[in-house]
């Protein structure tokens, strides 16, 4: 038996109804997970941020339901990415929400392929023009409204970039298209604050609950371009790829350096891979 | 025979592929048009932002077989909504747009029904907590990243408001949920400025360029939600439910003045209902 690739609500289905308002309005969250024989890696991390999300967003999901549907999807598995999407359903009137009922759609992907060396060796982080905007009310949140991310990965196609880095309209440093940004200092760990935009990754939070066990300090901070001039090391990580050694952006260049190694460890080690 | 009220791409189909980039990141635009017996009012208007709305967003759209489309949809047809979202399609690898074909979904909806005191007697505002962020780079499009609005909209649910008012992060009065904001000064008429955030509806548009012709100057600028107790009269607009007078907004009182009468007797004629 071939196991389907997508299932909505529970079932093999892939197709969505044209009504579905995470199509009309991006009204939903995801989360993109990679899986491991099987198992959802940073399972408590995914199913978190899922529930923080649909709470911000008021969107009311049963997360017993989907935590035992998502059990079902994987059981025939090996390794790959689940993508959940949670939409507010279909309904309601206009933009009020009132009376939709959440619709969830599980889809299986295979890892994706990046060389060794962008682990290894470190990538080279192209300087987006697109800033990210303000939007305090919706910042953090792995919402659907990602149009951003779009404009802003489709500035380049050199694939001399892993990458892009993004400013938000404060010029403050903020994030990848895909990846949350760690500079490495004589203090530790600093990573952009996600009060006014960006996605508070899963990755991310794992690195800020964690490093500090190995005696790695962290801290959560607004962070100018200026500042990458004064540090040691740069990386970027998602909860796929775990962590990138950064090694160019602009005119400015590091290399890997042994803070960026032990993080890349520590997650290696949590990741199972 | 029954014509079907969902189209995907030319052929009644009423749902998307999940892998659909609308869902997935709300990759795409839309126009919400209301039908006269079978044609559609202020099809120049719409076809114009349609196409502007794409090129801003780099999104490849055959603008001529999608009115070939809409003629045929239309055909059977009296009077009613016409929805046509535009998305990127499927395709493309994470956020990447490359490669990717576009794809269009034509609904039909019954037209909305509201009480014909909105348009003679006037509505009243409520004042949203919410706030519109910031970003050129998506500001006026009709895209299909629309959270701020869903979550905007929540916010009220008493029928007394027909609908909200929402400024956005620097203090600017921006727009309604679902409608364009006018005020009437001793100068004509003015609206805000869209470069920030907002939607430039297309009814907005066609008062800013017709106007003038009945006597009105118009103007945009940015306002000041103080700037309210300085004007005349107040109203907001859209392409469906033409001109609506606003006849409270906090603790400001107007009446259905001269100059809101004139913009809904020239849209009324244009409307040709």
């Amino acid at each position: 038996m071939i196991t389907a690739n997508v299932w909505v609500d529970g079932e093999p289905c892939s197709v969505v109804p044209s009504g579905d308002r995470g199509l009309a309005y991006g009204d939903g969250v995801f989360e993109t997970v990679k899986v491991v024989s099987g198992q959802m890696t940073l399972d408590d991390y995914h199913w978190n941020r899922l529930q923080d999300s649909c709470h911000r967003l008021g969107i009311d999901t049963d997360i017993v339901f989907l935590q035992q549907t998502v059990s079902r999807f994987l059981a025939e598995r090996a390794s790959g990415i689940l993508k959940m999407i949670v939409t507010r359903g279909s309904g309601g009137r206009g933009y009020s929400p009132k009376g939709c009922r959440s619709r969830c759609i599980l889809s299986w992907h295979d890892l994706p392929e990046y060389p060794a060396a962008y682990w290894q060796d470190g990538i080279t982080l192209y300087a987006c023009a697109t800033e990210l905007g303000l939007q305090p009310s919706l910042a953090g949140i792995k919402h659907l409204n990602r149009l951003e991310q779009v404009v802003a990965r489709s500035e380049w196609d050199d694939s001399r970039y892993a990458e892009g880095l993004l400013k938000d309209l404060n010029g403050n440093l903020i994030e990848g298209t895909m990846t949350n940004l760690f500079l490495v200092t004589s203090e530790g760990l600093s990573t952009p604050d996600l009060k006014m935009s960006g996605v508070a990754g899963v990755m991310r939070q794992w690195i800020l609950d964690n490093m500090p066990q190995y005696g790695i300090k962290t801290q959560v901070c607004d962070i100018v371009p200026d500042a990458l001039h004064q540090v040691s090391e740069v990386f970027v990580c998602n909860s796929v790829n775990g962590v990138w050694p950064v090694v160019a952006y602009a005119d400015m260049r590091w290399a890997p350096g042994p803070v960026t190694r032990r993080v890349q460890s520590a997650v290696s080690g949590m990741l199972n891979v």
